[in-house]
């Protein structure tokens, strides 16, 4: 019972960033990592055997509990024995807990003090999501890192809505604790237990920060969220409106300030810039959907910046999305056929732009850890924005 | 100029069931094959890498001259240097002419002796196809099997109108074949060619057999195209709403007179029982977009008959699709993913299920092959279909 759920190696820092591993009960994670997005129990367009291969070698993914616990529910994941089983993926799952996505729903939910009602989406039928439940539903599925049941404020919230927002997160944060702990006392709550050596086999639970744009609100979270005690740590409630400007005041401010000794988790966020900036603050994880969404929509990320695959000037571009890149859709296909591709509805540009711009994004954090352990994450960071801004070219 | 531009070797033969070697200038091709439909340049649903994994290992790919034609069109791919490097597979390819495809759009089209005028689908252009500009077209792709241009009749059509149509194929074909050879002697119009040992490296082209359902003018178009001499010879014109009784009834006359020396191509069938049917009467090459179109609208090929992945028995059914299968996604995933993956629209459905339909249909192909070699595919037939009747369990 001594025994960590989840444990934090760091082994080199420069500046405030830092570079580590991240030891779970489903393998080691190199950080700063990048997180792809499995909504439903997929990462949209890409196979479970691609996000292995050593072209992207994605260590955890995450799943949403909002999705998965309306469809196909939780019995359903149950029968499979866990979501790692019933998807066909076993290294590390990080699930968050449903409250932004509830709380994304806007005037179709209802929060209260027990937790939020809401319609289901799939079904219209009323549903509610509380810390217990949230805890209850991450237990079934077996998530290797388990988030607490948060509420979210708007951007641009006034202090005392904030206020109130990020106290009812505080309460929510000590009952997600409370029923976190009763279910991993419990036999057999925790579909996805695997005793690791020097690791307890547990889920691991992180605490979240929020607190809108205020600084002392977001400090004052950050104290009693540290005060009950989690495994990690993130910052929530970015990215939903507040402006770069604000986010970076955040972070800026919070990440430092978070304990060294944890992983610390930049929720949702962001573009290849943003990750780097965010690292320089000294945030290790991130998820966010902009590279498979993206992907689908037809925009590429390069070392040159975005690049728009239905843009006319690719129509007989024979060279790769990224020249710099060495991913197996940038060694074998072009611009005018990817384009090619998108223009006559072919599934397989959203397959093969979705893989590139995963390896990018992955390979970028690859190329952030080295930098940090070699003691140049500045310079490359530099030359790496620079060569973002040289535009598609 | 005496080397051939394919050549068949007849390795195995069982009843009118016969196992050979395809070469061709791009690889060897075990025959009988089955060829995935790759119409606009992609395999639906499905990566280059996948086919030729040893899960699949499809040795040749079709495309479809009608759809590359209008989109991107023949200078996108010539500016590339042919189909080959377009899309990125450097197997084999065989492309229709496009006659079928002009054919089936039915009052949107126009023909005249000359050949077929009709509205691009993609622009609504007026745009004229002809036995010329068909064999321009493929010889720009550098396709490795060229077919002729071909007039298909309806499966009912009465015997004037089915002699008519014959008729017109065979003036059609003798056309083909002199642009064709045209085409071959200049030194860049071929942009797909690579000497290869004992081939020329030059394209090769194969005649269409047509007549509808009457026999009598079946008989007369293969003498009429065995005439004109061509590298293989297909049957063209079934499939196309003439049932069962007469497919089988047309395929058993005209299968075992066509040259033993050449390949035989059944066009677009069918089945794996059809396939199974069809190699009986001699029959060694096959394409069809059932694998993967069906991969698509949720149904799976097993060994035990089709499977419907919506079907709420698979919601926690933990068992592969086909439990005789060792694709890759039959020893990841389970039926109750599967359903999961295709109920709440994740692309990843249509991506696993027509891997599994391609890798089953390219391995039923195999076993085929086998079985013919060791001189018991009516055996193999036998057990095959029975189990196939078993349906889904």
């Amino acid at each position: 019972m001594n025994d960590p759920a989840i444990r934090l190696q760091v082994d080199a820092e420069d500046g405030n960033a830092r570079a580590g591993t991240l030891f779970t009960r489903r393998g080691e994670i190199e950080t700063p990592v990048f997180m792809p997005v499995g909504t439903a129990g997929s990462v949209k367009g890409i196979r479970f055997e691609e996000l292995e291969d050593h072209d992207l070698d994605a260590r955890i993914i995450l799943g949403n509990t909002y999705h998965l616990w309306l469809r196909p529910g939780i019995e359903t994941i149950r029968a499979a024995g866990g979501l790692h089983r019933f998807i066909g993926w076993d290294r590390a799952l990080l699930t968050d807990s449903g409250g932004f996505q509830v709380w994304s729903l806007g005037a179709l939910r209802k929060i209260s003090e027990e937790g939020t009602e809401f319609r289901s989406h799939v079904d219209g039928s009323l549903r509610f999501l509380s810390p217990e439940v949230s805890m209850d539903v991450q237990a079934a599925m077996g998530s290797d890192i388990v988030m607490v049941f948060d509420e979210c404020a708007p951007g641009q919230a006034p202090l005392e809505e904030a206020r109130q927002s990020m106290e009812l997160t505080a309460r929510w944060a000590r009952r997600s604790r409370v029923r976190f702990d009763a279910l991993q006392q419990e036999e057999n709550a925790d579909a996805g237990r695997k005793p690791e050596e020097r690791l307890s086999g547990r889920q691991a639970l992180f605490g979240i920060v929020q607190g809108a744009a205020h600084l002392d609100l977001r400090r004052e979270s950050l104290q009693r969220t540290m005060e009950i005690d989690f495994d990690g740590y993130a910052i929530g409630g970015l990215s939903v409106g507040e402006g770069k400007k604000v986010m970076w005041e955040v972070v800026g401010e919070i990440a430092p300030l978070m304990p060294a000794s944890r992983p610390r988790y930049l929720m949702g966020v962001g573009t290849p810039e943003d990750l780097l900036e965010a690292v320089s603050h000294g945030v290790d994880m991130f998820d966010c959907v902009l590279p498979t969404r993206n992907g689908r929509t037809g925009q590429a990320f390069t070392s040159r910046g975005k690049l728009n695959i239905k843009n006319a000037r690719w129509t007989t571009d024979t060279r790769p999305l990224d020249e710099s890149c060495r991913c197996s859709v940038c060694r074998r296909h072009s611009r005018a056929f990817l384009r090619h591709l998108y223009l006559t509805g072919e599934m397989l540009a959203s397959i093969l732009l979705t893989h590139h711009n995963l390896a990018f994004f992955l390979d970028t954090m690859r190329r952030v850890r080295q930098s940090i352990r070699s003691g140049d994450f500045p310079t490359f960071r530099r030359e790496f924005t620079e060569r973002l801004r040289a535009n598609g070219g």
